[in-house]
């Protein structure tokens, strides 16, 4: 079992990069967390269906970012993983605080849920799905931050 | 890479399944494509965080049944896996239509993601994660059934 617990522990060591490079802002940086082909998939929160492929997605940090002023910040907990040969998966609850380009403070907890591929040795997220709750009957998203 | 290409296919086989079931509105038939213990964990759309163990989820499709008038129907489209060993990840579009309690029609595109576990021999959902996207300014979720 040593490789399954060397592998879990370098997609906990992943995640901990990815929180590291929202936190610094750096675009760049925060992509190499993914798999960097057009086979990258992601469910967002923003209205659009999907992301498909590396360079899509970048664009999606690049709007994300400037909306805020200053740099963001992100917090991970709950981070559970199951993994095996090449192939994992994993759950999180993540927060992101700071103020958007109004002086409007904002505190988002998000549900995320990612699929990941080892990529010539490395780790890599190669599917992210980021929600919030809704509530059927308002049609209202439950953005509370007690998640 | 036969092995995958079962494996992959046994999940295939398990997503036809669940939607057959569902469509079936047999809930202890559903329940049969999760797992059974205390490690299933689910994101659903509505306001909670999270589901915990396949009791606790069960009661979920009860509550979900009960809003409907009749059998309420299940499509998967887009199912994307990738599997290897014993865990694998996908990702589907799934509209489900029907007419709730008061005869107002419901007619609901989410995205979803999987974690599958082969258990005992059989592949299980271990994770699943259902959403719509949200937009930000208005708090609004998108149930466009154009997805």
């Amino acid at each position: 079992m040593k490789n399954l617990k060397d592998d879990e522990a370098a997609i906990r060591t992943l995640m901990a990069k990815f929180a590291a490079d929202f936190n610094s802002g750096d675009i760049e940086a925060i992509m190499t967390n993914y798999v960097s082909d057009e086979s990258l998939i992601i469910f967002d929160l923003v209205p659009r269906k999907d992301y498909r492929g590396a360079g899509t997605y970048r664009e999606n940090w690049v709007e994300m970012f400037s909306h805020f002023k200053g740099k963001p910040k992100i917090s991970i907990a709950g981070l559970g993983i199951y993994v095996d040969g090449n192939v994992g998966f994993g759950y999180s609850f993540q927060q992101i605080t700071g103020t958007d380009k109004h002086g409007i403070p904002i505190n988002r907890a998000v549900r995320v849920t990612d699929g990941y591929r080892k990529v010539g040795g490395n780790w890599r997220i190669a599917l992210e799905h980021v929600s919030v709750p809704v509530d059927l009957k308002s049609g209202k998203a439950d953005f509370s931050p007690k998640l």
